[in-house]
């Protein structure tokens, strides 16, 4: 394909050969990330600074460092009942390797599991963006978020929807979701985004018994720290993935090998039965 | 958790223990699939007749079975271009195994890449299903498909859109799409969502020169032949995968370990240069 | 980095840019496969066939095109009980995409579960290659290959483990591989890999009731139509393809969202209890 | 299948329903992993510190603390050279969700990327536990080590092999592994593992220039922390999670979509050409 016929050509654009990059820069013996030697990185950063670093793009400041701490220490593990833990211990048990399990585990991700996440990232970020509140004074602020809440949780309701990053199948009050909010009034971090899932929270708590989960809580604090709906779900795998090695590396060290979660027993045929093919030719 | 607290807490339902299919049953020394001994199936029939009946729950008839096969046996390769073949042979490079090698090309299909058969499929049979053909005859029935597709063109030109199924990067005209439609023409096997494909390509290709693809084609037969567009990514993967991992073989076997497809010179750094962590401190 | 660096730095080999294929040549217009304009393929061949030809380079005769079909045929499903599909099914549930559900289930594939075909092919093709059976009269090829089996079994009891491709957990008798070995006898397709399996069967069958299992049947039959043993995995995975994506489908359709397979009540924490991180600082 | 039939049938051992676990313990409104309360470590732990409970079990004295968090920091990022990196933006461009992006960079670990760190820490764990070095002085243990890397460099050379955790594709020096080992010694943290590494490094260096790289730089150190070889892979993933979603999220939003690495120009097609299917019958 000559140079003139790109890079468009049947309507498709076609890339570039080249790939260009703004997150590390690869030379002989040197190797720098956002522009910082990662000699400097090694030596000075903690894990959490460095990941808020490669993501944003810039260091974070102390509160900064010690919220994303928090959200990351949050996600470690829920045990063995997400589908997830359970899909990397399954396919941990049959003998494959380690990186294949907790890839198994990351692809249970979707509408139903850890999708919450990003979702309520985007509806807060959404409201919030939309209430302009640059110029507004904190007293203002509050009213018309919590104005905002109600409107939600109606929208919501109206819908037969559930509010995403609210209730949880385990807890009635997810203890982790508490606990970041906590800390985040201790460390004066709660921003609109924050205060926005907290209102929610209110009204849910008093009309269902309905609470903010990690996920809510998470995605209220990773809003106010700047960060796009669309990582959300990668900032979750950062929290998980030490879980999910620890659950694939249990089942490889501990356990008989071929876990099957249902056996013979737990199973229901439903089909069709006894048919035959007649003709017996192809 | 006591039963009486299942299957509904905290607003979520949660699924019983025991798992219903209708698929296969499985006892000692007897496998039935969709009501046949496997033993009759292994004697009897092809492996495309095999799928029709795993998938749709029925034997195909002879003519059904032959188009199958032709649809099948279209998506088995098309070379090194693909991200997912490309994908597959990363990862086969690195001397990572084949059944990893493939769940990476697998991974790579998303809206991009191979979304345009069941977007398609969705697209002709919302369509057709609306005309209500059922007591239409035959020459009433070309006609309205005919309108249909002026309708469809006009309404993806109006939103900039693509339609689904036609047009093709490498080729002007899809050579795998213009053998599969004489084919079915052949035997007989042309249905409304078919006619409804040609009917859109015969104006698409007037206007602007673009032609169906094989994507388009067996969405049109594969609708005809009565499958849920959620199969059309299915069918597609069984008809890929013998390329997938012809290519994920022949870089195992012929190749130098550990491809890149791209090196420093391909490489061009954007973002920040030479920046300091000032502090020395965590 | 310059050419006259390349391909070795630093001890390492640096593949050449561009990629070399001899499995699909692509063009404006032209797709051709193995040698053969896709056309061909797609109006002439079964998928089967087609399959034959993509990993082996060449068309199969009408014996080995029968034998190859049976043998995808055979692996199409073993219901819900194998790591892979209740991986599949545990993805799909949580609701991933249908190739993600595929891509779990391909990964479940490790010593423990899929691992058997390419053994007992390594074993098979090395025990008779040993055997230089060029220039042997039928006779004289029975006997040795009987001697060839008891020699193996003596070898695997020695050392205490289980001949790979004989016994099967849901099955005294795999109704599969007796059926696969009843049509190759009727096709008069027994090859000197097949008969070794056989032998083996018949040792084992007598002394301990164990059987020959689809995974060592069709290890004996791909040997013989000259497949080479890395490719075990590979036909394996694309007989079993529609089975996974059956399960898929039908999750996505049929359950209620989020499967588990285990819940509280069925997981045992047997760690630490009531720790606590007496400083309260990082 | 009933209970006296387990947990053995055919000669294979049948898992337990159940499934034991020491890793979290789940209770509603109660999380506690590793005996502590899930609060308790959001509010007091820092991310590595967390890890290292959750792999280990226990939590990290001040130094090991500081160690362990360095090494996860040292594999944040190699910028787009590494197979992994180039599939995880491969699936990206095409469209597909973060998770399979990432799932795919994951899958990529094989014999050839990322197998060194075990295969290193394995080395270095088996030599010096073979030496019995309990019961030895600091200047007799270091002649031991010296002499340990002279028997080791001669046996690989003498299998014309590389010793695992040594020399670099891009690097003479790799800056990280300098850092890592200067950052070890001021923390007084270098055991007898990394002794090893540094006494191989220099009978290497001194041979043929080849230094020590971040493999095995830190799998001296994760060595000598205590770490079992099969979670060496499992931490580099941690530390490269990061790097992983980063590319992925700067190809979703920065770049074209469907990338390929290579294309028309770059394949070179050495197959069959022009054969033909004579007979016209399937």
């Amino acid at each position: 394909m000559s140079d003139d016929q790109k890079p468009y050509k049947n309507g498709f654009k076609f890339p570039e050969q080249s790939i260009r990059t703004k997150i590390t820069e690869v030379s002989p013996n040197r190797l720098s990330t956002r522009g910082f030697n990662q000699e400097d990185l090694i030596e000075n950063l903690s894990y959490s600074e460095n990941v808020f670093l490669i993501l944003r793009g810039r260091l974070p400041d102390e509160k900064e460092a010690k919220i994303f701490n928090h959200i990351l220490v949050s996600f470690c593990d829920h045990g063995v009942t997400p589908p997830s833990t359970q899909s990397a211990r399954l396919i941990a048990s049959s003998g494959a390797s380690i990186n294949n399990a907790v890839a198994g585990g990351l692809l249970s991700f979707g509408k139903n599991h850890a999708g919450a996440i990003e979702k309520a990232m985007a509806l807060f970020q959404e409201s919030i963006s939309g209430l302009n509140l640059e110029e507004t004074d904190p007293d203002d602020e509050n009213k018309r978020i919590a104005l905002l809440a109600i409107e939600i949780v109606n929208r919501y309701e109206g819908e037969s929807k559930r509010v995403p990053g609210f209730g949880h199948r385990y807890h009635d009050k997810d203890p982790r979701a508490a606990k970041l909010i906590d800390l985040a009034i201790q460390e004066s971090a709660i921003g609109p985004h924050t205060k926005l899932a907290l209102a929610i929270e209110s009204i849910l708590n008093e009309k269902k018994g309905i609470c903010l989960n990690v996920d809510g809580a998470n995605a209220g604090l990773l809003s106010d720290l700047g960060f796009d709906s669309d990582l959300g779900l990668g900032i979750f795998m950062i929290g998980r993935l030490p879980g999910l090695i620890a659950h694939a590396f249990e089942e490889m060290q501990e356990e008989e090998k071929f876990r099957r979660f249902c056996d013979l027993e737990n199973i229901v045929y439903e089909g069709f039965k006894n048919k035959r093919i007649d003709d017996g030719e192809e």
